[in-house]
């Protein structure tokens, strides 16, 4: 089995200032396409402990993927080390990446500088795999069995998430073409509104008949919810046709939580069937404070169903621009049934959209009461055939609560679409 | 000078299941009190890793910590691992974690089991911190200088964030008291709209001229800009006024592109200017369809200062709700400076506010013209004192644009609100 060692090097993970999101999405990866990742390992800017970290996972890995360290400053010093490790005698410069950075900097109205002009040069020794959303080439060292005792490739990659991720897909197809990987199959399907505990629950039987080869993975997430992944090992021929039917069963047991058979979001299924049925929609939000409109309009083409929102954080904008009545936020609160339904209803009517969503809620960490505390949220749903309202608790921190009342809307909301729309 | 390594065991992070987040918590608390950290580890659900992989941290550092692989269940076996490579002759039951064991467990409503039990029990040879958060205690082992070359200690914490964090206190404490620590002093710096490699430039001189014994580090960010790291080691007495020292020249040099002296962030900043002057903010935005209000109200309490937003996303919104003009889309579109300035203008009267920011661009993917790209973006700014309208070009995905653009629209507000309410 071909095994992997992830290294992320930068003084500001070992610091402690940034969280290391790459190597857990980078592993991922790695492990969906058969490759076994064994090690993972932070390091910091330091030449020597770079270059003695990186042989020693050489030499027990064959495949070693490092980020970070390959920015202009002088700070940055991986580039250095990797030409010193790999025995390179002297530098070229690559050209495509050359472009990339003249067109990168000139859409942004800088000039090229000199360090930014460096960046293009790589070891002699080394393969390019151009990074065209960043100024850092993606460098593929290959070392022949005498070095290591086996094959070896080291790929370096940017440090920077959007930069890194947007490289590994030619750095993943570059590792299937050159180790002989075992097949996997994997599907994906996304739950909402279920623990992930009580999900377990729920398929528990179905779990533990599950065939040796096909493995089941819980993937929580506040924004997504809990995705489950199934991957099928073994005779590559059935490996589709076994986790079909797996998913099959799984679907009379719990059809009632999923919203998707593949990997999807909240927001990306709700404009699939407001798109298919020519229909818009509108936000209205308070707690969630353009949460679910940023999330809706994070979706390419959201304009062609999106047609506003109104943040109304204070109470005037609820009443004077959403038509709220004073005399319900008066007798029940801004967060109450009545208040988010007639947020509801009041953003439909003033942006003409077919549906609507509001929500009016408590993130804390201020603001709570007894009746009334932190993580509580109500959300409003609406169409011309009615408007529903659902009260949520939620337990958390104001970031975490804020993302679970806004995907919480999007479910309900979706649910709706789905409801009035699919029958 | 005490060095640290962080290791994280258990396969849910090798499959990049679960994104690492202790280690960086750890790091940080380790690194303010003086303690180096000089790498970070992931290992999995496999005995013989463990142990090899510890031998050889502790053979490199004084301190070693250990998070995960503590569960009850019997994929956790970092226990058995650790009594391995200690060299424990046998096991003691730790009667203090055991009460809490009870206590924890009873107030869930749940019975006490064998596997329950046994958390408590623990290698003869090792010291206990209890986890007053949790079932699994903290294990500490002191190995005399002749195992390793030096005296080393490891802490095994578990793996929750919420246990491990709550543990930490008493094991920094601990580390505290057995060694001599040397005292580290950093400092952050925010800067916005400056590119890491411009920035790179204007301070090449006084970056080349830096003491010895301060260090810089450059951390670019979408959303905050980048952030300048400086780092005072050596005499620790003299440590702060040194680091003062560079960023009074640092300020001289680039004053004009940094907007806090400490680790922070724009809509922070924007918060605690409003706050202190009283005055109010609203948001219309178009592009960024609802991230600028999402960044402003992530902030606790910005219901103080933060009164609303719309998210005008069809020209119908526009013109309806914030009562742009039809001739001004008509004649310069949507993506225009008169079209944001009137949007400024038309959000800041229909909320009432002070002060107000508006945007309007092309995010993509599709959607732009050669006159109009992608990454396009006007951000207007209005307040009773006038409006000022900016253009800005980004090069990048629909997801980085929209981040590009909000924190743009921040970063221009921030200074309007510098500029008016600080002179």
């Amino acid at each position: 089995m071909t095994r992997a060692c992830i290294c992320t090097i930068g003084d500001e993970i070992l610091i402690g200032q940034i969280v290391d999101t790459n190597s857990s999405h980078i592993a991922r990866e790695l492990n969906a396409c058969g490759v076994k990742v064994a090690g993972m390992l932070s390091i910091g800017d330091d030449h020597d402990s770079i270059i003695s970290s990186l042989e020693a996972e050489l030499s027990r890995n064959e495949v070693v993927i490092v980020t970070g360290g390959l920015g202009p400053t002088k700070d940055d010093i991986t580039k250095k080390a990797l030409a010193e490790l790999s025995g390179a005698q002297g530098w070229k410069e690559d050209e495509e990446q050359l472009a990339i950075i003249h067109r990168i900097l000139h859409s942004r109205g800088l000039d090229v500088l000199d360090i930014n002009r460096a960046q293009a040069l790589v070891p002699e020794i080394c393969e390019v795999i151009p990074n065209r959303l960043g100024t850092a080439p993606i460098m593929v060292f290959r070392f022949a069995s005498e070095r290591f005792g086996h094959p070896a490739t080291l790929y370096a990659l940017p440090g920077v998430p959007f930069e890194a991720l947007g490289a590994l897909k030619d750095v993943i197809e570059d590792i299937c073409t050159h180790n002989d990987l075992q097949k996997i199959t994997h599907r994906t399907i996304m739950t909402y509104g279920i623990a992930e505990s009580a999900l377990a629950k729920r398929i528990e039987e179905w779990e533990d008949a599950l065939p040796q080869d096909i493995h089941l993975a819980y993937l929580p997430n506040a924004l997504t919810g809990v995705r489950l992944r199934l991957s099928a090992y073994g005779e590559a021929l059935t490996q589709q046709e076994r986790i079909e039917a797996e998913i099959a069963k799984l679907k009379g047991i719990i059809g009632d939580v999923i919203y998707s058979y593949e990997d999807d979001t909240l927001q990306n299924c709700i404009g699939k069937l407001l798109k298919q049925h020519g229909k818009t929609i509108s936000t209205a939000e308070s707690c969630t404070g353009g949460l679910v409109a940023s999330m809706i309009t994070s979706v390419a083409g959201s304009s062609e169903y999106y047609l506003g929102s109104v943040v109304s954080y204070a109470n005037s904008v609820k009443q004077e621009v959403l038509g709220v009545p004073a005399e319900i936020i008066k007798e029940f609160g801004a967060v109450s049934s009545e208040c988010v339904g007639a947020m509801a209803e009041g953003v439909r009517k003033l942006t003409g959209t077919d549906f609507s969503v509001a929500t009016s809620g408590i993130a804390g960490p201020g603001g709570g009461s007894t009746e009334k505390p932190v993580g509580l949220v109500w959300i409003g749903v609406s169409s011309q055939s009615g408007t529903q309202t659902y009260k949520l608790t939620f337990n958390s921190d104001r970031k975490r609560n804020i993302e679970r009342f806004a995907s919480s809307a999007l479910y309900k909301i979706f649910k709706k679409l789905e409801k009035e729309l699919n029958d």
